[in-house]
């Protein structure tokens, strides 16, 4: 089995799919490995590495040219439709596709006859837990989001007792606490913040006085908050609304709120109000996790940093390019558990028995053969 | 006494002079104080908080019209010059003045007929520990250059155990370790680094074990290196240039480097130079805190971040400015306890016996009353 690993074209983007560690484990386990020229530069992985693990160099067109399985961190939007002219029929695409937000990409994945791996589809579950790159994501994003917080905040995170006085630590409140969420709390605490985090789903006090931090109690009932997969469900609207209005005193006492709610396909939850905002504290900041998917703060402005009654409201994008060499690390690594899975004595197994590979198969022999997408697209 | 506080006027300052919590003490004590209206909005300080703290608010030549002391951050360059003209002979003016670089200052406020206190000049004594402002600038600039040098960094700082594999901690180094140096270990350790440091000082490698910090010895020879203010001392051309051999090996282990070595008054030494940064790890970062005095990398930008030979080298001016709120409590409590020393039954006292009043003094009825300033101006 050929694999080829192209250099990204997403703009800023920095990451690479596999490292020269992952090279080295796959061309073990008996796999070809082509890598793109310079595809592993900006995330401090050169050529020479990627050769000494050893791959092959080559140009896109010739790691393309007999490759089985191509790997990339785009394969949606642009970027797909700047590679798909330059694959072959037959060819298997292992990426990210947002496929639950536009599942049109299976079709067109499959009228192009490449097979279509989303890797967002990966199932929760725990024998899938190490290929899942929305996990691997979500811990880079909640500690850049708090490290991002620290840095916009007025104030510094721990107390400090110095010759110029005490100085009180600042207010950290993580809203959402799943993998990013619960990162944040513990990089927040990390750093000397007094932490304290609230989620919709009960389960989630467990986890948020795990890392340290103190869970907020809104005494406003919800149910059934939580999927089978381990995601926070959507809420109605007077849920959301009755939420609202009880947050509105608790985030008036924060100095930084780190927001993390998204719900997988759709747009995300508002949590924070103009009105809720306007009795924060001046100088407050926020950090929307949800930015790229409408944000979790009404005024959030995804990928710029704006300021609104006296409120920094921070929008990040791609977060996790921005830690390009351990981002790539754990991308490499999810993808090279899921190659490990699917070679089958050199072979890619289409096993749809396996629930791994059948949940993230989105297109197979010029056909979309996910159920969710299927159903999404009106397809059954 | 009556005091004024003006609102900073130097680009991008977001710092007051005084917090209302320092307006209530001096107030207590019998003094009079007046604020800038909008003076403390930046730092999260509207003029109502200082209104109930006993202040009055006005315009700027209400305030500064009968005050005795006029406080600001910025006592030099452009803002001396625009609040000079709206002084009045024997007012005492308390500021950042940078006298040692720039002398003339003491000259200008003599000429003026006004009385200079400029707060560098303030004695690495115990007795002024609580008015020191370079310590408390430096308290911020080491917490925020680990902030940046993290925000920056390729690598997240803690080691990650996670589904994904194991993430190795990100490798940070300080070199100088003044109350900035050991503010920057401190809190790059707790941000799960693993943390190294260096000083030409013997004396520091107590205090680098102090913060859990590892103390890297380069087996060079020094002598006299720290002069008896507590300062890092200016050393040889010759010993430099054997300091920076040893260090190039030292440096190519690094992800992240904090660089602090400043010396009062003068151009801050070259630690790192071209060559040794060509040996640095791709995707490396270094936090250079000496930007404003010429810097301690031979290629930093002051107020720039720029890319060499795949290192990152960021050069942060005026740092303090970017923690307003906890910025101005340090500074005005540094300039609340030095009021408080000279604030003799409601009138400033000018005793030349005390070292702190002696040493801070640089203009007093029309001269140039410090000893360094005169020597530095050749009066003597």
């Amino acid at each position: 089995m050929k694999i080829a690993v192209i250099k990204e074209t997403f703009p800023g983007e920095t990451r690479v799919a596999l490292i020269p560690a992952n090279v080295s484990k796959l061309t073990k386990a008996g796999l070809s490995i082509a890598v793109e020229a310079g595809a592993g530069e900006n995330a401090g992985f050169d050529d020479p590495l990627y050769t000494e693990a050893g791959a092959v160099i080559g140009s896109r067109a010739e790691v393309l040219k007999d490759a089985d399985v191509v790997l990339t961190h785009h394969g949606r939007g642009d970027e797909l439709d700047l590679l798909l002219p330059q694959l072959t029929e037959g060819q298997t695409l292992v990426a990210m596709m947002d496929p639950l937000a536009g599942p049109q990409v299976a079709e067109k994945l499959a009228q192009a006859k490449i097979n279509g791996i989303a890797l967002e589809l990966v199932p929760r579950i725990t024998r899938a837990q190490s290929m899942d790159v929305l996990s691997s994501n979500a811990t880079i994003a909640g500690y850049k989001a708090a490290l991002l917080g620290a840095t916009h905040s007025h104030q510094m995170f721990p107390m400090m007792m110095t010759a110029a006085g005490t100085l009180k630590p600042a207010r950290v409140f993580i809203m959402g606490v799943g993998v990013a969420g619960l990162q944040a709390c513990a990089t927040a605490k990390r750093l000397g913040g007094v932490v304290e985090a609230y989620d919709i789903r009960p389960a989630a006090r467990e986890q948020i006085l795990s890392v340290g931090a103190r869970p907020v109690e809104l005494n406003i009932e919800a149910e059934n908050t939580e999927t089978k997969g381990g995601y926070a469900k959507e809420q109605s609207d007077d849920f959301i609304a009755r939420q609202q209005a009880a947050m509105a005193d608790v985030l008036a006492q924060q100095d930084v709120v780190i927001t993390t709610a998204a719900i997988p396909g759709r747009k995300a939850p508002v949590l924070i109000t103009e009105a809720q905002l306007m009795k924060m504290k001046p100088g407050a900041v926020i950090i929307d996790l949800a930015a790229e998917t409408g944000g979790n703060c009404e005024l959030t402005v995804a990928g710029e940093a704006v300021v609104h009654h006296g409120v920094t409201i921070v929008g990040p994008q791609n977060f996790a390019a921005s830690v390009p060499n351990h981002a790539s690390q754990m991308f490499g690594t999810n993808l090279t558990n899921l190659l490990m899975l699917m070679n089958q004595e050199g072979q890619l197994s289409w096993d749809f028995e396996d629930e791994i590979i059948r949940d993230t198969t989105v297109s197979h022999n010029g056909e979309v053969v996910s159920v969710r997408l299927r159903e999404l697209l009106g397809m059954d």
